[in-house]
């Protein structure tokens, strides 16, 4: 199992190992034990060693067992080296470390071995708070009581003691030798995973409990692998941009390039971080959910049953499409939802003000209780065995997600004097980011008209940014940097915003200037164009 | 209640406090709850800010619940500030700090108010552990076993919560406000105080489990005060040269005297520092115990019922003594046993060589089981009814240890290339260097040959450098550097001492050049010298 890692990066593991044969007491070195130990390590570069007290006692007793011949863990925190494990000597004892995505509906974890510094296993997890609440904010509000803040911290806890206990188990390594973890999630999933109050999160002036966390170790946490194991999570910027997207910045490199790049985060929000080696500017908005696939009537997240591509005949109207898992569909994901639009639009079906064409007199689009809709499955085509229609009305709230998303890309490159043509790299994070088509989501003018080379798709940045962590310990110092060389754009309260948003609302944009490439169809014409399926990005 | 403090102390008290008025978060302050905190203290100087993740989430919640106007408690480590506590906001609540002595027979314990800079009260307890073994060597051999460690660590814990849970209570004041423990013993002591293993202190070749300990929380060891507060035991130097002497140089201030000083602590063992600004040497050898009242058939420590002085009528050979508690006698401590050899020295009863004149025929002279004894008291006159007597094997003891202490002295001046007539100050710690005469104690031949004015008794140094510690922070860079520059000459393999041993077994030395104040008693021959008691040393 590999992970890309870029090149740059330095080789200096946050957790080493180091194996000591010291020199035996005696009465020309009647140095004490402890301070032996100590003076060996910070010989070795490890200095200044740190120790807990409750530590201290068994590691001397280790080095007398051991006769002076040991193997020493050792972390490094910002305060020196932190004594992690002093053992028998040992060369080949491995050293492990976990980088875990916190994400609103899913977790994900990655088992590293930092000696060889390959990626030996990821696993995935529902986030075991939906049941509690199916969105963030839900879950915030929940959270407002202590004991419910305990419960969510405890169901992330129970979910990672689980998912990493299977991990070990399956390649036989005994937990103890996992001597670091790096956490990443949006500022709510970091809040809850160490048990702080998120309640301001979501109330004017959105205040997080904290944006910096102190380094934790495994046994605050009640983590099942090494008690001493430190555990680092990443900081947020703000109350709308999480330690998530700071792993993103680290694995998409934007800090140390020179081209001008651009990252953007579908989740719970967009997020947008745009700059290079001398500059960054980051943004969020509620942009996200009808992205993702939430909010829309028959929406849903990119999981089995959810269509994930659409194409439409042009002169037919007739869709064909794309289920994840193969099975029968069950509803639509956001890519999905942007393939749909995209492709209703070019089909004539959608307006430009992303009105239905009921006109046409096509069999797939009917008038519900809800008003006009597009059939994109008849019901003995479905899991649940009804029509899954997609409503003007549902049309509308997505308009206003993607339209929402181009304002953000919109504003934040014009606040800093730069047009979408300056951008050399436009990265797409998350699954999501993976599985759109740029054709088409350009078509439908959510993100700007620009090469389709110049959009990657990154996938999990986040687990990435973190497993890097675990790998190269001076990431801990670029964090710093990053967070304190980021300005970061409030847009909740930028009144600017709202008269872009307007111009957005529309297919692709009130103004066709701004998407060249973008044909726009005749009026109530059904068009004979129609394509096979694009690839995702790569 | 006064502890005079040298005047050379910065007034930097190891834990502070500082009251906040936050700014309130805002939309143009949108800063993180902890992250604003952190930012206030570290413009007030407390940079950087360490908080224990355990805490984290509390104090964000008292900041919150007291509408950002609080009072926070900082306490200095090696790391930068420790966030200690976060309450509400007030100027004069108070800020208590621990000073503790762990002496072998005796604990000493100091509540300091670090805001008046003021001793509010002293309280001593006989050190718990004798029961478990008289001397420490007993003690050290118990503590081979992991749950003997425990029962003698778990002895100082409770004496500890019984005596300082007494001194707050008469003062009524919280034990939460007790934010800082200084604690300092021999290496032994400083060892079972923290559940160090102690074995290989007693054995050749000598190494403690550690010279420096971590800095300790209170709840790490179960304190009943305020769980973070920071606990620090003074470091040793070596095996015999323990953080209680360390404590003591920086009482007496030798490391910033111009003067050259020395100082020396009988306790368990004598330990000796010499030097100034420049330099300093120390080294340890044991010639405690008899010195102190230990090893001789009826010496014991000063205590209740022991004879402190002794005069003898050179004439008659009739003693008077003074009895600590004007009680009866039931032994002779340390100063009493000093005056008791030097007067029994200047009356004739001891020859040069130590042997009890039995030719005189005096009735206070008699040949015991164990050879020739003086009578000190008669059985009508002592507590247990029996004849209070020093036989000469006593004084052989005796000898040996009031040698052992001479030739250390000799070795380490020798050593140095200075004279006895170099130093400027020779300070004796502990109480006992508050009860000896030293012009006694020159006459035997114990202290060199020097004005009476040179000896300085000081009490107790540890406890008292302890208390300084409390009070001026700048002094943990003072021992760290004291440490490092102490040279310890390890005396107990020094063969060089046995040849000097041998010449200082006489009284007061085979070359009497040495004592030129000392005037040698005619051989066989009573004397009429005789005088008052002397002071005590001030």
């Amino acid at each position: 199992m590999t992970l890309e890692l870029p090149d740059w990066m330095e080789e200096r593991p946050w957790v080493e190992t180091v194996s000591l044969e010291l020199p035996l007491p005696g009465l020309h070195d009647n140095t004490a034990d402890w301070d032996r130990l100590e003076r060996a390590l910070e010989q070795g570069g490890f200095s200044p060693v740190l120790v807990s007290p409750r530590c201290l006692s068994g590691f001397i007793a280790s080095l007398r067992a051991e006769r002076f011949r040991v193997s020493a863990v050792l972390g490094q925190t910002p305060w020196g080296w932190e004594l992690i494990e002093v053992g028998p000597y040992e060369h080949d004892a491995p050293v492990l470390g976990l980088a875990v995505d916190l994400g609103t509906s899913q977790l994900v974890f990655y088992l590293v071995d930092l000696r060889s510094r390959r990626l030996l296993s990821r696993i995935s997890a529902p986030n075991p708070q939906i049941p509690l609440g199916e969105d963030i904010l839900q879950r915030i509000l929940f959270a407002r009581h202590q004991e419910n803040r305990t419960t969510l911290q405890r169901s992330l806890i129970t979910a990672f003691n689980r998912s990493v206990g299977q991990m070990i188990e399956e390649r036989d390594l005994p937990p103890s030798r996992v001597f670091a973890v790096a956490v990443c999630g949006n500022p709510a999933m970091s809040h809850f995973f160490l048990g702080l109050d998120p309640s301001n999160l979501c109330k004017e002036p959105y205040i997080p409990s904290a944006n910096r966390f102190p380094l934790h170790h495994a046994a605050d946490l009640d983590l099942d692998i090494h008690p001493r194991a430190p555990v680092y999570v990443f900081p947020n910027v703000g109350s709308y941009f999480g330690g998530d997207l700071l792993a993103g910045i680290l694995a998409a490199g934007i800090h140390r390039s020179e081209d001008l790049s651009i990252l953007v985060d579908v989740g719970t929000n967009a997020e947008v971080v745009l700059g290079n080696r001398d500059w960054l500017i980051a943004c969020a908005g509620a942009a996200g959910p009808a992205l993702e696939g939430g909010v829309v009537e028959r929406g849903m997240m990119a999981s089995p049953g959810a269509i994930d591509r659409v194409r439409i005949d042009g002169r037919t109207w007739e869709p064909s499409f794309h289920v994840l898992g193969d099975g029968k569909p069950r509803g639509i994901c956001g890519s999905g939802l942007i393939d749909l639009v995209a492709e209703m639009f070019r089909a004539g079906i959608l307006t430009i003000q992303g009105k239905i064409n009921v006109q046409a007199g096509s069999p797939r689009v009917i008038v519900t209780d809800d008003g006009p809709a597009y059939i994109v499955a008849h019901r003995e085509e479905t899991e649940d065995g009804r029509d899954l229609v997609v409503t003007e009305v549902d049309v509308g709230i997505f308009l206003k997600s993607k339209a929402a998303m181009y304002t953000i890309l919109n504003v934040i490159t014009r606040k800093v004097g730069v047009t979408f043509q300056d951008l050399k790299h436009f990265y797409v994070a998350g699954a999501f980011g993976n599985r759109i088509d740029p054709e088409m989501a350009i078509r439908i003018g959510m993100l700007p008209d620009l090469p389709p080379d110049t959009f990657h798709g990154l996938g999990n940045t986040a687990g990435k940014g973190a497993v890097m962590l675990l790998l190269d310990r001076s990431l801990f110092g670029r964090i710093e940097e990053i967070r304190k060389r980021i300005t970061y754009v409030e847009l909740n309260v930028n009144l600017e915003l709202m008269n872009e948003f307007r111009g957005a609302l529309f297919l692709p944009h009130t103004d066709p200037r701004l998407f060249p490439s973008v044909r726009i169809p005749q009026r109530d014409c059904r068009t004979d164009e129609s394509g096979p399926f694009h690839g995702a990005l790569p």
